[in-house]
């Protein structure tokens, strides 16, 4: 039986040399921040990175640097991976997998909600104590606790960890299935972006009058920061699923094909104005235009 | 010469039985703040809607109400146009252009850019002072002054009737171009309606899990009002054109690859992010992909 040569480790091999705390596979601006953190919190730590060399400053802090990723799983009870995506984490722990038996798998590593809950049922598989995580925070932010942790998976695994893992940022745990970190984390995100995409296209509309971006932005800023109170008023019509309630701009009324026609007329890509004009008449075209500018909302949802 | 005979108004024509200060065409929510407005601050107002019966109220507040377009136009130096669109306005004035001849045209009507240029075109040939203006505003903000009113078109307009202007909002004049004000307003409204189909999506995202809508935007709030400060650093890679500056998210590392995948996963329907992405590859493609994420601006800009 080749196989149960691969995976029949002797004693000796399973003891690192420097027993520590907790090992960081993933040594990038995210991965060193969370290892740089652990060893300022007085944790000890074990480090590797697939390629070499990324690892001195925190060996010159305490950390212990090895070779390969076996070596970094068998050194502590807790595997922190923070690499670039799903693949590089497949590709990564596939090999290891029954060394990590036994052990708790922390995957901040920005996956799909999917992809989380693959790698959850590949970890029960292997007797993997599994938690994902879901970092909102820039590297500089780690430790100090201006940033978000959010959390979903093993239960037993956040509460032991959470001394731990509140180093590094406020935690928030999101339940058992391992991919709701990444669903909210993402749901964030996805409004942020859209938002970017918005301003940029108003300051392409304002540059062709001849607006500096700087002059535009200084306009959108207080702009936007004053309309995001308007989301709660569409949560709540969200919420009670009748979009017919009094006191709503109707969807009629939010037509933006002028805006549309306007993006054309001055050369802009009215590409991210055009999307949204395509939902909202999406939603005319089906018989809603007098309800409410919160419909636009039943044009995204899935089916449930 | 049958088009004399219908130019050629008798001076008792000419003259209404109540002269006013200013005579509002267009009685619905947003005309009729504007009216009650000025009645409020002491003003005499006429005032005309196509389909009757709309006056009541302003009648009782000292408006004087007239049967027809022209009626209206006679009784006033200065007209103000409310109607739906660019279209209505059209109709409406066209018949009444001689009539206009030496008075001031303020057209608040929502309207492209390029209508506004067209209307102001029109007003010149036919010797109408026009002003045209971009309400951002609810009418229960007109006279409360939290609101704004954006003009451009003729200057001399603007600065004889501010006193007047100033009744329903602040104002602001961004110069003779007539279509300037829409652009400024149409921008601002653009990155609104933008950061709200983002909000929609991630709202979409979150039910996935069985968060609510308030609950996710009680996170998403919050987030996107701290998130509207990362708009000066863009706005100030964009004027200074140089998208490799360094401290920038990198557009490779603002990949939304995995944003849309799980969208898809989740049933949620991915365009909006899709959007974006869209835009960010374009960039990536062209080889930008280690230059900063403010180069989305490139993909949507006109070419000048
Ligand atoms: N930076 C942030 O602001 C931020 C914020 C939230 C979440 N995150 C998430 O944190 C994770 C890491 O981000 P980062 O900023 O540290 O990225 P990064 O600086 O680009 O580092 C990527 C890391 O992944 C490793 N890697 C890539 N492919 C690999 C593979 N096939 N096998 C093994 N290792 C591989 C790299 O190793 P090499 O050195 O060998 O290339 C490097 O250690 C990502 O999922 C990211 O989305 C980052
Ligand atoms: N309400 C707001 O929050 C708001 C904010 C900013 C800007 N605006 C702009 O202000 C303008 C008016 O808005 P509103 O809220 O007052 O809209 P509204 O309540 O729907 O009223 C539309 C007005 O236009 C008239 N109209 C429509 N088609 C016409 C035609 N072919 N000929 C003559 N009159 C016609 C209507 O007359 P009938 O009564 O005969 O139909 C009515 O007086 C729009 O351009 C809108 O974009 C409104």
């Amino acid at each position: 039986m080749p196989s149960a040569r691969v995976v029949d480790v002797s004693e000796s091999q399973r003891q690192p040399i420097h027993p520590s705390e907790a090992s960081v596979l993933g040594l990038g601006a995210m991965g060193s921040a969370l290892a740089a953190a652990l060893l300022d919190a007085g944790r000890s730590v074990t480090v590797w990175n697939r390629t070499p060399g990324r690892a001195t400053r925190l060996v010159a802090h305490g950390a212990d640097a090895v070779g390969s990723v076996r070596e970094a799983v068998l050194a502590s009870p807790v595997v922190i991976a923070c690499l670039l995506d799903h693949a590089s984490v497949e590709e990564t722990l596939g090999p290891v997998a029954e060394d990590l038996r036994g052990r708790t798998l922390v995957n901040v590593t920005t996956t799909t909600p999917g992809e989380a809950r693959e790698l959850a049922s590949w970890a029960a598989v292997h007797g993997i104590d599994y938690l994902d995580g879901a970092i909102m925070a820039v590297p500089s932010m780690i430790g100090a606790h201006t940033g978000q942790v959010l959390y979903s998976g093993s239960r037993a695994a956040y509460e032991t960890l959470l001394p731990m893992l509140e180093v590094w940022a406020t935690s928030e745990f999101f339940g058992e299935d391992a991919g709701r970190a990444s669903v909210v984390d993402l749901a964030m995100l996805s409004g942020m972006y859209q938002m970017f995409a918005g301003f940029f296209h108003g300051a392409a509309m304002a540059a062709t009058m001849g607006m500096s971006a700087a002059e535009f932005t200084a306009r959108q800023t207080p702009f936007l920061a004053a309309m995001t109170e308007e989301l709660a008023d569409y949560a709540k019509v969200i919420d009670g699923g009748d979009y017919t309630v009094p006191g709503q701009q109707s969807l009629d009324f939010s037509d933006l094909s002028h805006l549309v026609r306007a993006s054309e007329e001055e050369g802009v890509d009215p590409s991210p104005i055009a999307m949204v004009q395509e939902l909202i008449s999406r939603q005319v075209a089906a018989g809603h235009g007098s309800e409410g500018f919160a419909r636009v909302y039943e044009s995204l949802r899935a089916d449930r």
